[in-house]
């Protein structure tokens, strides 16, 4: 079934005669066409009654008209977009219209207030999170692939490795690397040295690499419309005692996650196996953040895996899983892969070894 | 004058006893400190009856609090941030407030609504675009940094230029030599081979270098905060004579738009001085946008350079001068500087030479 079929049916089911997508990315995962519009208007029009729409800034409308079977309507700088649409739809026929409200600008909201002139506004940004939160066989195969890049990023940063480079020096040549390969990453690429990854609110910067302590990556790669996000921590010289029980506390927190994951556990109990772990050691209140989040197309999405969700882990849902250890002055550690909830437990997209891995500064 | 000062007398003007900013941007200008907040709530509250509030995640409490001179409250995820906002700003007494409605998210709106339960909402983007429209002398010279590092990032993806290499090759080359800088591009690097140059809608990809025919650079460097904006079109090889006559047309209408910038003229006639000189030769189908956007913390801002707007210019007005001519499968060429407008005239940001410049393939 297509996506844009179980979306109908979810807008029957929710009596909305009209969606109206403003989100690109929930554009993209609907009809495989993204685009970032910026100040200008793009919308995907999804009703029962008749079919879809998709309304762009004339410049995309070739590419546009590329990528979906359906009608393509595109308008120039100089015409009004609302009138445009207003013409195209029928938009009075439209009483009971979604929009996704945690995307949607005012000034836009609006405009379609404009073109919608009889309707009320419903939000539509649980029914598209729902739909997206539980993962086909092909997104998870896309999440797998872009797990791999991960891979090979990470793996680059750890041939990078040197105490003549600053962390900076190292992320270039990370980014260099997936950029000749025509990828871009999810989000900035962290790399962090001892005193740096130590610090919760580190930024990468100008430090050369620490020896005799602990370095800390933190990297993901879009393939395909699909963001992966993994963190390894790796040593550099010979780390001391203390930042390798950290290290082996961390990793045993996110095993003991890890191992909790199956559909029927809550999000939040997920987050306590691995929060149990670290406060039975003594180190809670250095675990100051929740330990993971949904990811998919954008690199932060639901579920969030934190204490007070309890919603239900389902087969298809994809997250990071990432629990860490920031003692100020002394140690910060993070281990993190994502994977998807699998029939009987969780398989994550990143194979990089876990196993505290050391290297010559 | 600090930028709040400037703001608060604007507040007064249109009768607002409150304006809350919700644009990490706008927050960075009026502020210093930027952050985005992604799904969490960034909020900068400005009344001429109170201090400033700034309101963030508690994650970023630390490094708001080192860079603003007044208030700074943060909330945890486990805390509802509307209830607390309500709680330290009394915002009861708050009647007529402005939001940034192009920027504001529906689902934040209706956050704020229950904070300001008695209140009615304006738009605050006017007021803000108003004041970032006009470039104190201070951004002008971060802007004139921004432009120098366009320079040097231009000149690094020249250097770049052979026949064995593709467009993500050298886009790598010169996004490696900036981040190695710790710096961001402002916008992603276009470069283009001829028969792609020559695609109104061409993105980068796998293309080699091709031989006697045109190269297109379009990039941008972020240097604090402000943006920059540069496009040059080179020759590989020998190029035949029409697209050297391309090339040449092109830099007249350039020529002809930054001759005719200063106070009182309005943006539309600067979009006509360019449009006419490529009309009268022929071409003026092939330019087929915008003569140039504003720029400043986006690279994308107000004032926009085209027919239909009718806004005149002033001293410190920021954008872009670029037109293009894409003659499909034939040669696409375009020239681009950013600059601000002086007393009399129209002053530049970036240096690199505008005679058509030869490269071995």
């Amino acid at each position: 079934m297509s996506k844009i079929t179980t979306l109908l049916s979810h807008l029957q089911a929710a009596d909305l005669d009209m969606a109206v997508f403003s989100d690109p990315v929930s554009i993209n995962y609907l009809t495989g066409f993204y685009s970032d519009p910026h100040e200008r208007q793009l919308f995907l029009f999804i009703s029962p009654e008749s079919e879809p729409l998709l309304f762009v800034p004339a410049l995309d409308s070739e590419r546009a008209i590329k990528k979906v079977d359906f009608p393509v309507v595109g308008y120039v700088d100089s015409e009004n977009p609302w009138k445009k649409i207003s013409a195209t739809l029928s938009a009075k026929n439209y009483k009971h219209i979604g929009l996704e409200f945690d995307h949607l600008i005012l000034t836009k909201y609006q405009g379609l207030k404009t073109v919608f002139e009889h309707a009320t506004f419903d939000n539509l940004t649980p029914i598209i999170n729902r739909m997206r939160l539980i993962k086909s066989a092909d997104e998870i195969q896309k999440m797998r692939i872009a797990g791999n890049w991960a891979d090979k990023a990470v793996q680059i940063g750890f041939e990078a490795i040197s105490g003549d480079k600053t962390e900076t020096d190292i992320i270039a040549e990370i980014e260099f690397a997936m950029k000749r390969e025509g990828l871009e990453m999810s989000f900035e690429t962290m790399v962090l040295t001892g005193h740096n990854a130590a610090n919760p609110h580190g930024i990468p910067g100008p430090h050369r690499v620490e020896n005799n302590a602990l370095l800390l990556f933190d990297l993901g790669v879009m393939a395909n419309g699909y963001a992966s996000d993994m963190t390894r921590t790796v040593a550099v010289g010979q780390p001391d005692q203390f930042q390798k029980d950290i290290y082996a506390l961390t990793l045993e927190a996110q095993q003991a996650a890890l191992a909790k994951i199956k559909p029927g556990v809550t999000a939040q109990e997920v987050d306590r196996a691995a929060r149990q772990v670290i406060e039975k050691a003594g180190y809670g209140e250095y675990f100051n953040h929740r330990l993971g989040h949904g990811i998919g197309m954008d690199v932060h999405e639901f579920p969030s895996i934190m204490e007070g969700n309890d919603l239900v882990l389902e087969e298809g849902m994809c997250f990071s899983v990432e629990p860490g250890i920031y003692i100020p002055e002394k140690v910060g550690v993070r281990i993190e892969d994502c994977g998807y909830v699998t029939q009987n437990g969780f398989e994550v997209f990143t194979d990089t070894s876990k196993e505290l891995l050391y290297f010559e500064p």
